[in-house]
């Protein structure tokens, strides 16, 4: 319901942006071959038509809500990719690697763009509201995008270390508030009741932070295969993640040796990568991240049950909490 | 009555996005230090305000939708400089130069999120209008960007080279959407009637347009030292300008030897690009693109005259327009 206005949108930008969008979206390869295969999770349209419906309306009320979403999550992915120097990104080159630096920046711009024009757009009384949470919640995700780049240049000890709270602040609004805003969208144009809004907005943030933590643990432990990233990528370029950080505040012997390891001169190479991550789990940051994703998950299914929801799309949308999360939890 | 909203609306930003945003608005140096002297024209500021009491509104009307103008301009120029790779702006290294393509990018995206926030708060009845606008008119923008970035790779001379109305139309989209959208959103948000909003619309439309034309012909025979572009530099790198195309387009024996010079191979040097602006001169280009601008200030000034305005505010509109445009009209 939701992909063929998103695609019907996406056919009415210039034809550069929209190609270069149709393929960070996987629908096609560089050059417009159709492409098979998986297009993303669709999480956000998911989380956006269940809330709507958990609130009481039909699925359709939250399709722009659904496309507006969806448009913004392409959005960052075509401009993290660039500041944060991936290449690639499932298994393909990153859209500023396919096209260039500066079309893949205007093409998330034209997305961005593109998300406002549908939800302010959008029919009915609620299109107000739904612009408001969307551009306060997008103010949030770039807040959090600035933190996480900053943390990259911040050492991995001492009194310049990044906190582990400050790190899940950073990840709730990078990570936790689209999909928050997913959640808000669909219930604000299902015209919710303010504290109901407000639940399925927490619960989305709270889903949102449990996907960062496991996220942080597949790039550490996962199979390059099935993530699409390079094994280690996060810790070779010193970005800080949940298991580390949580690894070196645990004050233990391999807390010690971890940070002496990543501490020291040098760019790491294979073999201390290897070791560090040895360390971490040593540490206890595995089980640490994975606890907190468990911590995460439980409020978000505590957010659904504090408000009285339609109880089949509420069943769905608590089924659909751990599928975002993935198996590991 | 603008500027103290606009510097609190970057004040409340993320401290590292808003240190780019005051260096891209001409604030202060990179690390921070004040800066004395121009910090750009303030012309959207000046149209969205003279628009709202054009219309009948007390400016205050007007405030936010300069505010949101103003931050959707400097997101351009951010993003802009990197697209373009233009490495200088007003005489200091262009913000992706000072910090990084990755940071300008975000700081351009901060600024974009805000202007929705600033216009999706505004109070009153109109707010949701404005949104309309400020989102149909960035699709605009991109698009033309777009265009202005594909026109590069294109050829000067046959079936593929750009015809003059296809640059209009780009320069409508890329320069004229936006100050465009500062007529319009005062105008909206004083509650001006549709046929008003439109005419004030088109009118900052074709100043854009205006002001390209007359950008074009300062980047080929404008002072370095008041344009704070290094000179011939959009002929260096292919960009299309209006005197060039025009030139070519003539059919006069200078046009041919425009061409034969520009499609020649090799890289254009110094000496080559001197010579191509006195061909491009020879064969009419400067003049056409200087009475393309006189013909758009008379469109702008027409659509003033049309709708029933504010004498005094609109009489200060019309006395803005060629100041926009330059002392060379």
């Amino acid at each position: 319901m939701v992909e063929p206005v998103l695609r019907a949108r996406v056919a009415g930008m210039h034809a550069w942006p929209a190609e270069m969008a149709g393929y960070a979206f996987g629908w096609w390869e560089h050059g417009g071959e159709p492409r098979a295969g998986s297009s993303g999770k669709g999480v956000r349209t998911a989380l956006a038509v269940l809330c709507a419906e958990a609130a009481g309306a039909p699925a359709e009320a939250a399709v722009d809500g659904a496309v507006a979403v969806e448009l913004v999550h392409t959005f960052t992915l075509l401009h993290d990719d660039i500041m944060d120097g991936d290449e690639t990104r499932r298994q393909r080159p990153a859209a500023w690697k396919a096209y260039g630096t500066g079309p893949a920046v205007l093409a998330g711009d034209a997305l961005f763009a593109l998300a406002f024009e549908v939800l302010a757009g959008s029919p009915g009384p609620h299109g107000g509201a739904a612009v408001r949470r969307l551009s306060a919640d997008l103010g949030d995700v770039v807040d959090g995008q600035a933190e996480d780049l900053l943390f990259e240049g911040r050492p991995w000890t001492g009194p310049g270390a990044v906190p582990v709270d400050a790190y899940l602040r950073m990840a709730e609004h990078k990570t936790g508030a689209l999909l928050g805003c997913a959640a808000a969208l669909g219930a604000v144009l299902a015209g919710a009741p303010g504290a109901t809004v407000d639940a399925l907005t927490t619960a989305g943030r709270q889903l949102g932070v449990a996907f960062q933590a496991v996220d942080d643990v597949l790039g550490l432990w996962g199979d390059p295969a099935t993530t699409g990233k390079p094994v280690h990528g996060d810790l070779r370029r010193r970005k800080k993640t949940l298991p580390v950080l949580a690894a070196l505040a645990a004050g233990t012997p391999a807390s010690g040796r971890l940070a002496a390891l990543l501490s020291g001169p040098g760019p790491l190479d294979g073999d201390a990568l290897r070791r560090a991550a040895v360390l971490v789990e040593e540490a206890g940051g595995r089980e640490a991240a994975l606890a907190e994703a468990r911590v995460r998950l439980d409020r978000a299914r505590a957010c659904l049950r504090g408000v009285p929801l339609a109880p089949e799309p509420a069943g769905r949308l608590l089924a659909l909490l751990p599928y975002v999360v993935g198996r590991s939890v």
